[in-house]
């Protein structure tokens, strides 16, 4: 894992999502500003993302508590950005924001 | 995303894993026979899952209810897998059970 998780109880925001690459003008400015807005919004805590070769993206941003998500789903300029992105930029996505319950892990002991 | 979800709450299983690329064998068959058992297992939803080019895994497994993730843990043979991927074939992961509270989606309307 990339970062350093607290204990649970803590908050998960799986996104699924496909950008429409025909239409990505202004696209990776605006990418860049909301990962620097959203690093440092209050709660948060980090991020996993994979993208596969078809480029569909699995991103998990993690949260301190469900306050945070909200927050930062209203943030003015977070909310342009979303707007954007529904006209031109995403095919397609999927939110989903879920309270980890339980955590445990496994590192290899050389 | 790949699956239909069925309305929340239900269960996400987020696992993010590094395969140790010395030690893999046995690996490929073992992972087939996990995938077919645990697309048996009841209350099983549906997953999604991306690999990054540097071979690190983030999946989303997801599940009706807290009770059918209990039930995949202690499967025997899933506790077979579970023993040889920490003896050989993981060099790390990290296990997050999380309760989907909501969701919600865009599609772009053509």
């Amino acid at each position: 894992m990339s970062f350093t998780r607290p204990e649970p109880p803590y908050y998960a925001v799986i996104i699924t999502s496909a950008l429409d690459e025909s239409n990505l003008d202004g696209y990776a400015a605006m990418d860049e500003r909301m990962a620097e807005l959203g690093r440092a919004q209050p709660g948060y805590l980090g991020r996993e993302s994979r993208t596969a070769a078809d480029g569909r993206e699995l991103t998990v941003l993690y949260y301190q508590n469900a306050e945070s998500i909200a927050a930062w789903k209203q943030h003015p300029e977070h909310l342009e950005a979303q707007r954007r992105g529904r006209e031109a930029w995403y095919a397609n996505y999927h939110i989903e924001v879920a309270r980890v319950e339980r955590a445990y892990g496994f590192v290899r002991q050389e």
